[in-house]
């Protein structure tokens, strides 16, 4: 499918759903607020910071941690950044955002002044890329973004269908922000050097630094050095910097791992309770967060909020409708109490 | 003058000047740590980060600070971050950088791909505006750069001059970073709504956070309006947003004026150190740093180096030569160990 007439507004994002006593199952940060080890680390940077920031122990240290070369990594003010220097850097030909997916790829492209062509996966097909003739990437296209695992379907692509999406002459950015909710990181391309290829990450979700700004860009040195050239100096901070160094550290990864094993089993708790209230999931989510459409789910959304839940709205996403909803993973509790409230909505 | 074919590195700051074990007046940033009060309002931030961003607040701050609508300030990471939201969200057809100046707005605009007209101010003239026929801006520049007070002359233009730079068709930029170290902001245009100026002010140097990234464009809606829709989602971290609303604060501002004061009493202290020595200061710095002209500086900037001082070389900056030095104001202890080894280092 091509472009449809639809106006989203693209900037709208889970943030401005959650409003004051609500139970925020909106935004997909997993926790509450950085680990004690992180806010001490952080803490004790707040005497360097009359210093410019320097990213150079950063990028070492993320680069270790995927195994590649510093010279293929780019840290930047969180993902959100990344989209933006790829917009402004590059002048595709014929730009292609996969949706639906996480809406600020295709803002970051129409604001450099680039058309988008968006290619819209299909719920019948589970949002997933490739076996749907009329979800296929046009041959031209020379820029690709695609999410993995996708925000807010959840789907996690297998590494070939992404990997399919590769050719001579495209750049195919694969947006992996949620990748490390996955335990083993299983389809990720973080850690191989791929021509053509550049790798998205935030160390926001799982770490519960969204309002600190890390992200980075994995890539070949051709694309990082183009990336790096229309980066505004000392765009990342000096404590995104220490989460950077912080997080790479292999606790942080094996403490990150058993998070995201955690969260398999509070997703499937959610689902099944979902499930016993005769609301299905789409596909089969590997994120921390699940999509779900039901009828009025624009008015159940409503309702929740007035019973003190915070869902994310599916109808700011192109290729979704006022019948989608996506809801946060959180742990049991938080769990029960909103599918007690859902119940409570009149959904059946 | 035009731009000469010199090949400058835009991206030269201060902070790669300074090296472990070295006495810093290079950098110029005046407080070696941001103060007790702003450190512990950082810090208890660090628990509400898993939050995105909202400057909401942090705007509103820094409008009522500069007694302004909240439509016509956009906080940014750091000014630097609004020299690359100008130079992608206009097309200039003639752009000029007043030089000597700080070398980013330049970098920001080639980096954007526009041509960069230079004028460069005359040290025969102090490094000041407008009494140099060969100064002059011309009248076809729709956008014009200048700094005030000017990093790395010292010299703070009278408001008159800048605004006499104004005209119809035409965007100044007045890049006013360290204006707050100026006592009662004088020649300041930021608390003026001025059509067709956009002033860029920042927190960085008076309040020790340049690891934080904390700067601000003042300018009329519209161009408020165009710089946020180039401007990434989320850019400004929320500790930054947490700096704006606390150094927007009565207290802060008088503290800051205070540091102003001082940090002229100590400039003073410098200047006589300096003359007592045979070297003169260019012009009348007005700025926390003042700039030297000496035959073989920077033979003398590499012994200072080897005496565990770092002053900032000139050769780097459109305009200046070999010939300069920036050194930045610090406390008379630091000034009397920095005069001795400068009289070791040979200037005689």
């Amino acid at each position: 499918m091509v472009a449809r007439p639809t106006v989203h507004d693209l900037h709208h994002h889970g943030d401005r759903e959650v409003g004051a006593g609500l139970v925020d199952l909106a935004v997909n940060v997993r926790l509450p607020a950085p680990p004690d080890w992180l806010r001490a680390e952080l803490a004790a940077a707040l005497g360097d910071l009359a210093a410019y920031p320097d990213v150079t122990a950063a990028t070492e240290a993320l680069a270790a941690r995927h195994s590649r070369p510093a010279y293929e990594v780019l840290p930047t003010a969180g993902a959100a950044e990344a989209f933006t220097l790829i917009a402004t850097s590059f002048s595709p030909r014929k730009a292609v955002v996969v949706h639906p997916q996480f809406t600020e790829p295709e803002a970051a492209l129409r604001a450099a002044g680039h058309a988008v062509h968006r290619v819209l996966l299909s719920p019948d097909n589970g949002f997933r890329l490739g076996s749907v003739p009329g979800d296929t990437v046009p041959e031209d296209a020379d820029l690709v973004f695609v999410g993995n695992p996708t925000n807010p379907t959840s789907v996690l692509h297998p590494a070939t269908d992404i990997l399919a999406l590769g050719k001579p002459g495209r750049l195919v950015v694969v947006d992996e922000a949620f990748l490390d909710a996955v335990p083993g990181e299983t389809e990720s391309l973080a850690s191989q050097s791929l021509p053509g290829f550049a790798v998205l990450r935030s160390l926001t979700k799982t770490w519960g630094i969204a309002g600190l700004r890390a992200g980075y860009v994995l890539a070949e040195r051709s694309i990082v050095d183009r990336l790096r050239a229309v980066q505004p100096p000392w765009s990342v901070s000096s404590l995104a910097a220490v989460a950077m160094i912080a997080c790479s550290r292999p606790s942080a990864l094996e403490e990150a791992e058993k998070l995201a094993i955690a969260a398999e089993h509070d997703r499937d708790y959610l689902i099944s309770g979902l499930q016993e209230l005769g609301i299905p999931v789409l596909g089969e989510p590997r994120g921390p967060f699940v999509l779900v459409r039901l009828p009025h789910a624009d008015r159940i959304r409503l309702t929740l909020r007035e019973a003190g839940f915070a869902v994310r709205r599916g109808d700011t996403f192109p290729g979704l409708s006022t019948e989608y909803l996506r809801i946060a993973v959180r742990d049991r509790e938080t769990t029960d109490a909103f599918l007690r409230a859902l119940l409570s909505a009149g959904i059946r």
